[in-house]
C-alpha cells in the first residue's frame, strides 16, 4: 500500500513514456523500458484527446460534454467492514486522479525487484492519450442498508431521503443482475480502450474488498450536454439530448442538478443523484412502424429532430399547437410532450445516455437498446414521477422495455489532497 | 424490391444530405427532410471518417488497414430457397455499397406516400463519415450442407475442401450460441455507430429469411494490417500484431492469404478463409503474475513489444539465443515461438482481432476477451496446424479460453453490377 501510494506520488505517465515529451528509460529487464518520468502534459486541451481535470468543486463527468463511449460497472462491497471500505476509496481516488490524467497506475512491476511482481497497472491503455476520460462515483441505498437491513458500514443514518428505492413502474422487467449495486462508477471518454481500462483497473484495485456486479459498455452517446456539442442519435434513428440540460444552463443546473446547502445531508453537496436504467429497445419492431408514426410517438422530426410544426431542431415545442385535423401537432401521448417540464411540475433531466448492442437476444435479433444515465438534484421530483408519467402513457413504451435500474448518490467533487466521498465517513 | 432498387440507385445520400455538400430537400412531411440528392464524396480520404472503396479485385475489409471498431454478426438461412438466398445477397450487396459510401439505405420513408411506409433506413448513421466502413462476408459449412445433412440452396458440390470443419482443440469450451452461422459478415469502422447501424440494417433487409445467430462488438482493435499503423495492444496490455501479414507484403499475400486459381473451386479464386474464435481472457487472473513470468509466456517485453532480448518491437526473433542461465531467451513454449512460421511449416496469417469487454460473468470478474479474425489462403495448413500446436503447449492456455468458433469461405471482390457471391451460384 504505502509503496504502491509512493509509485503513484511519483506520477508514473503514460503519455510521458510514450508521447513526444518521453524520455523513456530502459531498465533492465528485457525490452521493457520502465515508467519513471513525470509526465508534463502538453496541454489541458479540450479537444478528444486531452485530459480532463479530475479535482473542482463537482465531479467530472457529469456536465463534461458528453464523450463517445461509455464503460459502466457497478460493485458490491463484499468483504471487509468501513476502515477496508475507506482505505479503498482512498486508493480508488489516487489511482483515479492518475489515469484520468493519462498517467498508469504505477509501474508495470518492479515493486518486489524487477519484474518478479505483477504489474500495477493492466497496460492496455499505454501509449493512448487521456482520451477524456472522466471517473464519477456513487454511492447505492445498498451501501447504506442492505438488502438483510444490515448496516455494514455504519452509514445507515447518513443515507439521505433522495437516495429513494425507486418504486417500481408500470412494464418494469428488471434484471435483478443487472441492477442496483453499492457502488457505482461511470467511465467516459472518447475512446473505449480508455474507459475500459480504468473500470478494469479499479476492479482489480478493489478485488478482495470489491466484485463487479454489472458492468455495461456503451458504443456511442445519445446525449449532448453542452451547447458546442452536435446532438447525437439514439438507436431509434432520432436525435437524442436536444432538450437536455447543458452545461451551459449555469443557473438551471444549480436548480436542477447539484445538491445544495440544506437539500439533505451536508457530504451530498454540489453532487447530483445519478438514475441509470438499462432499457431494451425492440428496434425490429421499431423499424417496422410508419415515418409518421415514429415521429408522433417522438413528438419531433426524424430527419431534423424538429419539434413537429417547427423547423429547426432548437425550435422551442409549442404543445398548443392544432392541424387541420384538429389534432395537437405534437401529440398528448408523444415522448416529448410527457417528459417535458411544462407537464412535470417544471423538473427537468441531465441526461447522459449511451447506446449499447449485447450481441443477440437468442431469437435472432440484436440485443440493442439504450443506457438510460440522468443526473438530478432530488430523483423523488424529477426522475420518478416523470417515468411514473412515462410508464403510464408514453407510446413509446411499446418498443422499449427497462430491464435494469440503479439509483445512486454522488457526492460532490474531490479536492486534492481528498478522496471519493471523505465526507460521508467524517 | 423495385422500388427499394430505384432508391437505391439514385444514391440516396448520408453525407448529401447533412455534409457540407448536401443540398436537403425538405419535404412536406413535418421536420422531415427527403434524401433526395446524389452525393458528391468529397474525398475517397482514407483518413479516418472517409470511405473505402466497396468494389474491387478482392473484399475489403480484410488488408484493408484495421479499423478501430467491429460489429460482427452470423446469420442462418431460415426460410426460403435458393432464389430467395441469391435475391438476398443482390439487396445486401447493394445495400453495403451504399452505406460503404457512407449513404443511407433508401430513403427514411415515403415509399407509398411521405410518412405511411417505414422507414427504408434506420437513421442513426444519419448525419455521420463514412467512417472507413467495410463489409465482408463469409459463408460457412452449414450453407452447403447443414447439420442434417441438407443440401438446402443446391451448393454441396461447391464446397471447397479448404472450408474445413474445424476439429476439436485441446481446451475448447464452445457455446453453440455462440458459434457457426451460414453467414458471416464482419462491419469494421472508425466509428461504431456507424458498424452497428450497418449490421443493424443488413439484418433487416434479411428479415424473413435469415436470422442473427450471434452478434458481437469489438471496441478496439488488436492488429495491425498495415506498416503504417501503430500496433495496438490486447487486453493482457501487450502490443499485438507486430509480427503480422501487412497489406505491404504483396508477394506474401498471394502465397500466404489469396486463394489462388487452382486452390480449389473457381468461385473463391481472390477469396480469403475466414477463422473467427472468441476467445475469453481471464484478466483477473493474468493481472496476478509478475511481469517476467506475462513475458515469458509471450516471448516479447510488455512496454515495447520488443521480442525477449532485443531492443525494438520490430527487431527479428531470436529464437536460438540463450540467456547466462541456458535457456533460451524466447521460452520453448512461448507464444509467439509457437506460432511462429519458423515453428508451423512456413504458415503465416492475417490477425484482425478486436478486444471484447461483454458486461461481467457473474462471478465478479469482466466478461473479456479478444475476437480473434484470421484470414487466410487454407485453413488446413495455417490456421488449424498452427491453433494445435498453441492448444497443445502454449502457457498462455493458463489465462484463455476458446468459447465460441466460426469458419468462412469469403469469396473474392465484388465487381460493380455484380452481388457478393455471384460465382458461388453461377
Ligand atoms: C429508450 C428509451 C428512450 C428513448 C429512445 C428516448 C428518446 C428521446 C428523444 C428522441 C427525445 C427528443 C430529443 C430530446 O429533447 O432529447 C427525448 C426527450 C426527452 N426524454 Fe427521452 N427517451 C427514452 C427514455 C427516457 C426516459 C426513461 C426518460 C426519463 C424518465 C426520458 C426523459 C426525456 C426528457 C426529459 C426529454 C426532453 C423533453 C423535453 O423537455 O422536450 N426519456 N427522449
Ligand atoms: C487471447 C488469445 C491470444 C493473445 C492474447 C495473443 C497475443 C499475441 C501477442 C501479444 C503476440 C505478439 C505480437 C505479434 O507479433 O502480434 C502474438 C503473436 C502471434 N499470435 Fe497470438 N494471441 C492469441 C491467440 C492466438 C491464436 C488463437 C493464434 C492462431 C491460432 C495466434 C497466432 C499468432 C501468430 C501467428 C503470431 C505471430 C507470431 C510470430 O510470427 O512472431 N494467436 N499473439
Amino acid at each position: 500500500m504505502a509503496e504502491r501510494e509512493e509509485q503513484q506520488r511519483k506520477g508514473i505517465s503514460r503519455r510521458g513514456l510514450f508521447g513526444a515529451a518521453g524520455a523513456a528509460v530502459a531498465t533492465g529487464v528485457a525490452g521493457y523500458a520502465a515508467h519513471s518520468v513525470i509526465a508534463t502534459p502538453e496541454s489541458q486541451a479540450s479537444d478528444s484527446s486531452g485530459p480532463v481535470e479530475f479535482h473542482g468543486p463537482h465531479q467530472a463527468g457529469i456536465v463534461t460534454p458528453a464523450q463517445d463511449r461509455l464503460h459502466f460497472a457497478t460493485f458490491d462491497v463484499t468483504a471487509g467492514k468501513r476502515d477496508a471500505l475507506v482505505s479503498l476509496l482512498k486508493e480508488w481516488t489516487a489511482a483515479a486522479a492518475l489515469i484520468t490524467a493519462g498517467r498508469d497506475i504505477g509501474q508495470y512491476g518492479a515493486v518486489n525487484g524487477p519484474g518478479e511482481a505483477p504489474p500495477e497497472d493492466t497496460g492496455e491503455a499505454v501509449g493512448l492519450p487521456p482520451a477524456r476520460l472522466t471517473l464519477t462515483i456513487g454511492f447505492g441505498p445498498s451501501l447504506f442498508v442492505d438488502a438483510k437491513g444490515n448496516d455494514r458500514f455504519g452509514l445507515a443514518d447518513r443515507r439521505p431521503a433522495a437516495l429513494a428505492d425507486l418504486p417500481h413502474f408500470i412494464g418494469d422487467t428488471l434484471d435483478p443482475a443487472r441492477s442496483g449495486g453499492d457502488i457505482a462508477i461511470q467511465a467516459c471518454s472518447d475512446d473505449p480502450q480508455v474507459a475500459v481500462h480504468a473500470i478494469r483497473n479499479l476492479a482489480r484495485i478493489g478485488f478482495g474488498t470489491t466484485a463487479v456486479r454489472y458492468s455495461q459498455l456503451g458504443f456511442g452517446r445519445t446525449s449532448s450536454t453542452s451547447r458546442a456539442q452536435t446532438t447525437p442519435r439514439n438507436l431509434f434513428g432520432f436525435k437524442d439530448g436536444t432538450n437536455n440540460l447543458k452545461l451551459e444552463d449555469t443557473a438551471k443546473l444549480e436548480q436542477q442538478l447539484w445538491v445544495q446547502p440544506g437539500d439533505g445531508p451536508d457530504w451530498m453537496t454540489g453532487g447530483s443523484y445519478l438514475v441509470a436504467r438499462r432499457i431494451r429497445m425492440t428496434i425490429e419492431t421499431w423499424d417496422r412502424t410508419s415515418l409518421s408514426e415514429q415521429e408522433t410517438i417522438v413528438g419531433r422530426g426524424k430527419g431534423t429532430g424538429a419539434p413537429l410544426g417547427k423547423a429547426d431542431e432548437f425550435d422551442p415545442i409549442d404543445f398548443e399547437a392544432k392541424g387541420a385535423d384538429g389534432e395537437y401537432k405534437v401529440a398528448k401521448d408523444s415522448h416529448v410532450r410527457l417528459a417535458h417540464p411544462q407537464f412535470n411540475n417544471g423538473a427537468e433531466l441531465l441526461r447522459r445516455g449511451y447506446n449499447f448492442v449485447d450481441g443477440s437476444d437468442g431469437l435472432g435479433r440484436l440485443n440493442a437498446g439504450l443506457f438510460f444515465l440522468a443526473y438530478q438534484r432530488d430523483p423523488r421530483k424529477q426522475f420518478i414521477p416523470i417515468q411514473q408519467q412515462l410508464s403510464r402513457s408514453d407510446v413509446m413504451n411499446e418498443y422499449i422495455r427497462h430491464v435494469g435500474s440503479g439509483i445512486f448518490a454522488c457526492p460532490g467533487g474531490v479536492q486534492a489532497g481528498s478522496f471519493w466521498g471523505e465526507k460521508l465517513f467524517a
